[in-house]
């Protein structure tokens, strides 16, 4: 088991092991804390993670890989995800190797040295787990699944970036009291012993999906008014406020920018900066309406109260309360119209009815319903565009 | 006080009690664990059970009764509803009578048992109770209150099928910490101690009734993504997930199938097999907007997003998002489309615009506004519809 | 130190105090229990109240303002907001002069006195702050905002009627794990140490303000099916019901008389007795839609599902399910049906089509959209108005 005295030698010792053959940086790795079922313990129920690295510290990287081949196992490269125990011999490897980091490890320094120097003689090592991610390919473990959702959630990978395939398979559907997950099975088997004895857990969700804030801190500009309102592997961008009434993140969805959220930003979807979503609005979802596409709402761009949005949005649209405009909604533009819009929408054809497909990702457009003949029309809304310079 | 050996004594015990005059048998009946208040001990806040049976188990109904009776109770076989206290002599009446079975109560097997035998013993024996209900009538006590909705929310008995009068009368409004309720009296008067002291509960709810996932083990393949979403007395079909957006399940009320909810299912509304509620649908209840008709929607049908229904509806409809279908809703169809409804409607009139309350229980119909004219129409769907073979 | 012997002799004390040069009577008053941050002890996260006073109990003002000074605090009463410590002098000072009600003081009665008595001897003295309120000025301390969010909660201040100006700028945001407030700074921090020992706290939301069930014990016959639904600093009168489909009920919001909530009530606005905010329902705030102009709905009004209000409306009236009304809406009223709303509505100017603001505050206008020809319309609700004295 070798030992690391510098600095120096450390950069020397992980060029030498990237340069042994085979081996390969993985995208993503970390170390979790894993809930086991209570009924079959060879479930993993939940996953935790204090750190995840993420197409980064590929030096921590090689550090984890040399530790494990000493303690005794091995590594398949080829494979798209490993997940290993944590073991005695590899926290006193992986610290040796350390030894010149040691001293300045704390706060926010070298954090993955501070997960393995805290593992240290813990008596519960057995719920500790080393995971990596060698390709983005469909989930086959708990602990891989968790680590793309904290990838997601911690703003390390973009939204609809990764393969999430299998999620649904993989993960248990458990039910949560505050952070710790029940097997279903469980709870039926010792229902009549937790309910005389008083002693039934309080049960805040039944989910596979844990919530964003289980695992997830928030920048402090982020507000959150109802925990259930943001699944895990959800993304919110600085200044982004979720209210409670009617809102709700989709895991693989969220914000880039700071935006205000009163309603659903379904699974896929994804809302850029300054745009309001308002209370009970409904962005479609890849599951939901439209067929397939995703929805991305650009910048500026406001979904009034209680309305749906079944088509991708640009810049500085605005789709008036209450209205629903959707692939098949037919959508009348007068010509005066038309040409203010296609000043910042060039690619617009001259027609005046247009399916609602057809404006997808239109720019400054404010849809809304004539209250006197009921048709539905577009005109050059009166919000700021930013326009996408390679437009022009 | 009875000792019964064999399995064939215990039948033919079973056989004699049953024809005893005056016996009746109980609907419904179970042994419940009672929250009493903190200020007056006298009421009951909620009751909790580890099993209930409901049109079943007779034999153990007959074993309960008579050592009610053995233990110094009478019953009066012509009340609607009865709540006993549990003692030592019931519980020991009771046990001699089970001898043939206590060896094997133990799993999914004779669950009665398995309760009275974990409550021999018990130093809080005074907070559990026998309950029968012998008649659907209006409800008198909390006890039976929650057994009628324990039947439902466990599908022991159908959504509609039972008479919650009386209900709201009977419970109390109390404060919900976790599973936990508190009179709002007695935080009143402990206001001041329970600040000062940082002891003052986390209250998730003011309601009279409890949620389900207090009560209720779901199904595996369910998934409820927030408890305050369900109300206990809801009924909840394998394969439901209710999402936690603007969704809620109130009691007697539900799906009788898998089905996708994200939106509202008032007081007495059901939905039925692989039908979705889009996120913010509202389906009225019998207190909001349907003169108090119950909405049935049946299979395979979409409400979309934010859209309202307040008629039912049968198979295969769509309601397009946004829209709303009101009793008094004029809906227009043409000729051709009318043609194609009776087909598999075939009561419907020849005419070209109906009333909502008309179409109440229509197939195949996609509802839509036409987004140049304003008008509401309704189509024959393109959503497969499984015909009603009664019709046919 | 004085000490006060008996009721005569308090009523003097208190006109001699009043009298005092320069003295002041405070507009809102309260001893509170304050969170401190777990990284920076300076910063408070919450401050809670067992009593308040408002506007009310000048005797015991004078007894604390006396009091401060005997225990050597001196008091600037040209501020608008002082907050103190708590200390064993101020104490003891305060429980000589209550010297003749103290024996009384239980229950309901002098439920100040009992605050001060329990803080005797607690070691925990430097959590506890005298607050008091001079002047309904901007925000300047966490103390003071809690203080006026109580007031408008406990329904001591009408809604409106302070100034929260800086409310945001002085509350902190921290992650809530049940009433419990955390630092975002301190979790991450101590992100690796939670997550690996398991002690990572259960977070139920992030957000400046607590949530109203947090401080405020509410009427019997008020429920709120949801706690996340109603922020601290809302209104709710007896008879309130919020349900937790998509409602939800902002600080310096609420209902002044009996109402089912199952929408909306956005920052300012206001729903009178009788009313109904339908599943859904979005009533438009200050900060989203309204210009600015708080929206008041009056009494036996209904707001139908998903329906949006942007206007204030008096009483009877009705926003049919689905439709939005908004101050640029235009809406049409036949002449026979205006000459209806007339009667009611004197003011109403004789023409065909109004905007949504021109019907401001309409009373008994039922608000449709016609199913045949899209347009919107507004006519006599048959629902019962009680005419504004003041206007005949």
């Amino acid at each position: 088991m070798k030992t690391i005295y510098t600095k120096e030698e450390f950069s020397q010792f992980v060029d030498e092991v990237e340069r042994e053959q085979g081996y390969r940086r993985a995208i993503g790795f970390g170390i979790c804390r894993v809930d086991l079922g209570q009924k079959n313990p060879n479930k993993v129920l939940q996953a935790t993670y204090p750190v995840i690295n993420w197409k980064e510290n590929y030096g921590t990287l090689a550090v984890f890989v040399k530790a494990l081949q000493e303690s005794g196992a091995s590594i398949d490269f080829s494979q798209s995800e490993l997940v290993y125990s944590i073991t005695p011999t590899f926290i006193e490897a992986v610290l040796k190797k350390f030894t010149p980091f040691i001293a300045e490890a704390k706060g926010d320094k070298h954090k993955n040295i501070q997960v393995v120097d805290k593992l240290k003689n813990r008596p519960d090592l057995h719920l500790f787990r080393l995971v990596f991610i060698f390709e983005d390919a469909p989930l086959k473990s708990v602990e891989a699944t968790y680590l793309k959702l904290y990838a997601l959630s911690q703003r390390k990978a973009d939204l609809r970036s990764l393969n999430l395939d299998g999620a649904f398979g993989v993960l248990h559907n458990v039910a949560w009291s505050g952070n710790k997950p029940y097997e279903l099975d469980w709870l039926r088997d010792n229902e009549i012993e937790l309910k005389i004895f008083n002693m039934y857990p309080n049960i805040d969700a039944v989910d596979k999906f844990p919530r964003f804030l289980q695992h997830v801190i928030p920048d402090d500009n982020i507000r959150i008014l109802d925990s259930s309102k943001v699944r895990m592997g959800a993304r919110l961008a600085p200044g982004t406020t979720i209210m409670p009434g009617a809102s709700y993140i989709n895991f693989n969805a969220g914000t880039t920018g700071a935006s205000m959220v009163e309603g659903r930003i379904s699974s896929s979807a994804i809302v850029g900066d300054g745009s309001d979503i308002g209370g009970g609005a409904s962005i479609l979802g890849v599951l939901s309406g439209t067929n397939g596409n995703p929805i991305s709402i650009g910048k500026n761009t406001l979904l009034g109260a209680n309305s749906v949005c079944g088509i991708p949005l640009g810049d500085g649209c605005i789709i008036d309360a209450g209205l629903a405009i959707l692939e098949g909604t037919k959508i009348t533009i007068s010509e005066e119209e038309l040409a203010k819009l296609r000043e910042i929408n060039p690619d617009l054809p001259n027609k005046r009815v247009f399916k609602g497909r057809e404006l997808a990702g239109i720019n400054g457009a404010h849809f809304r319903q004539n209250s006197e003949t009921g048709q539905i029309v577009a005109f050059r809304s009166k919000r700021e565009v930013k326009l996408n310079q390679e437009l022009h």
